[in-house]
């Protein structure tokens, strides 16, 4: 599973950070999907490897401006390309009527359908081909959500243990069975795929949270999460003297969460454009916190979760 | 005179072009202007000596997404910023509703007012404290205007054929008229700075036009002009392979229109993203038909219009 940053700063937009978008691509697969689609989304796009044809969904974790005003643009540029397979748009409520009020008042046609999905907490979207997703409700200033994504099918094994029990001899049956078709054995028994095939691995999942300040609203799905992508659009001190009415949430925060959750890889984003010179010191918060791999996400940077549930920053696509 | 081109891509963005916008800063002032405001204005703008707290008014030209769309982000991030100034955003009325459905829709609040003014045909803003913006409207798939601005004061230089005429002897008297304060003869008589001043030159003229397949629209407002900044989104040869629906301008059209109306200078703007290679084709058929000084735009390409009415290309501010 890979995933692209398209914007790390939180607010306005920095000469080298965009507002929020991340894309993610499920494994082996020719489309994508993004999470958040802050103004200027599109022109961060032209410089990666995803195409607007390419996008399967859009989920959108809120409704404040830096987080979906890249939207309108997004939807006329496909158009303009010519797409004409549907688009998933999963968010809350809100984002549908922001959608919809800009399409009738800028004469917005679009040659695709919008198929809009209204998300609430524990919500479960399993029909996309590849990838199961859900929503945890987070606490902000609007409502806020969290999604996960998790594989849909892992790579399956033969269960050795059984057909030695079973006694079904090695040969091109075994062949069969692997490959998940149906054998007939000459002693007239018929076997069934799903009885001999075990899942080698767990799923890959990653949550995406969107803006929060109260990480542990994730404890639950961080169960067996390979990775968390989350805001910490400050420090620790900083949040003190700015107060809690944002409602963000400080490195320290995150970084403790994350660790008492055991998820063994974060990647930290969203960060206020207070830092347009550095984040050592978001960073030098969260190490104090967490020991697991840990990242501080830059625009465009582009990481892999291997089967083993290694996340590794790669080299930014040509 | 000033102004830097923050986008010329028609559309959609190119990774070397943004979609729509320009800045225009009157003599000596320290405010600027603004026409349309695609999205990722305010990203170029990061890369300019404009800022948003100069900012004194948005002319949006039409409503498509390609003029507007960076309009909820810019505004959105003045406030970020603390801008606390009233802001004019003038435009079709499509604009106003624009703005106010997507700041209801995405909580969208702002510590300044917007002024927002409608224009239409032979609109004339002249309460503005450098320059008198007319409006005058084109024709394209939706309603969409051009917008000239002309200084409002030119030096002004003593008449000296009437001070001989009136017998005013030279002496600190000429001194106080040049300043534009009355002044009293020790014969008696008292004199008016008025009656003796006269304006040294024209007051310079910009037209910035929006989306338009009918150059001519501007045959009046061209008088005088020094300056017209028109969309060419593509050759002659393109626009009749297209056909006329999607109502934009040919380089071969506007030049045509600009050798007779003989404005000096012409800048050639919104091009089709299919010259993202090159836009030597549009710049030679543009040069066939016109005489004058010819520019096709590239973002952030930094013109100065001086006193004479020259206008050149300058290097971009750091």
């Amino acid at each position: 599973m890979e995933i692209q940053f398209l914007g790390t700063s939180s607010g306005t937009p920095t000469k080298a950070r965009n507002v929020a978008g991340l894309a993610l691509r499920p494994p082996e697969s020719s489309h994508w999907y993004l999470v958040d689609c802050g103004e200027g989304t599109q022109h961060r796009i032209l410089h990666t490897s995803f195409s607007l044809h390419g996008l399967r969904g859009i989920f959108i974790t809120h409704i404040h401006g830096d987080h979906c005003y890249g939207l309108p643009g997004l939807l006329a540029s496909a158009g303009l390309l010519n797409r004409s397979a549907p688009l998933l748009i999963a968010g809350p409520p809100e984002v549908r009527a922001y959608v919809e009020c800009v399409m009738a008042t800028t004469a917005l046609g679009l040659p695709y359908d919008l198929d809009f999905v209204e998300v609430e907490d524990g919500a479960h979207i399993d029909w996309l081909p590849d990838v199961v997703v859900g929503a945890v409700a987070l606490s902000h200033r609007v409502p806020s959500y969290a999604y996960t994504f998790e594989e849909k099918s892992v790579e399956r094994k033969l269960d050795a243990a059984r057909l030695a029990r079973d006694g079904v001899p090695a040969g091109p049956v075994w062949g069969q069975l692997q490959r998940g078709e149906g054998a007939n054995l000459p002693d007239g028994r018929v076997l069934r795929a799903e009885d001999y095939l075990l899942a080698s691995r767990k799923p890959r999942k990653i949550i995406v949270g969107g803006d929060n300040d109260t990480p542990q609203l994730l404890a639950q799905v961080a169960q067996g999460a390979d990775v968390l992508v989350h805001e910490a659009t400050y420090t620790e001190e900083v949040l003190l003297k700015i107060g809690p009415e944002p409602q963000h949430s400080s490195a320290k925060m995150v970084a403790y969460f994350a660790q008492e959750a055991q998820v063994p890889n974060l990647v930290l984003t969203h960060f206020s454009p207070r830092y347009h010179q550095s984040i050592a010191e978001v960073e030098a918060e969260a190490r104090v916190e967490y020991g697991g791999r840990l990242f501080l996400a830059s625009d465009l940077d582009r990481y892999i979760l291997d089967r083993e549930g290694v996340l590794a920053r790669i080299a930014p696509a040509a």
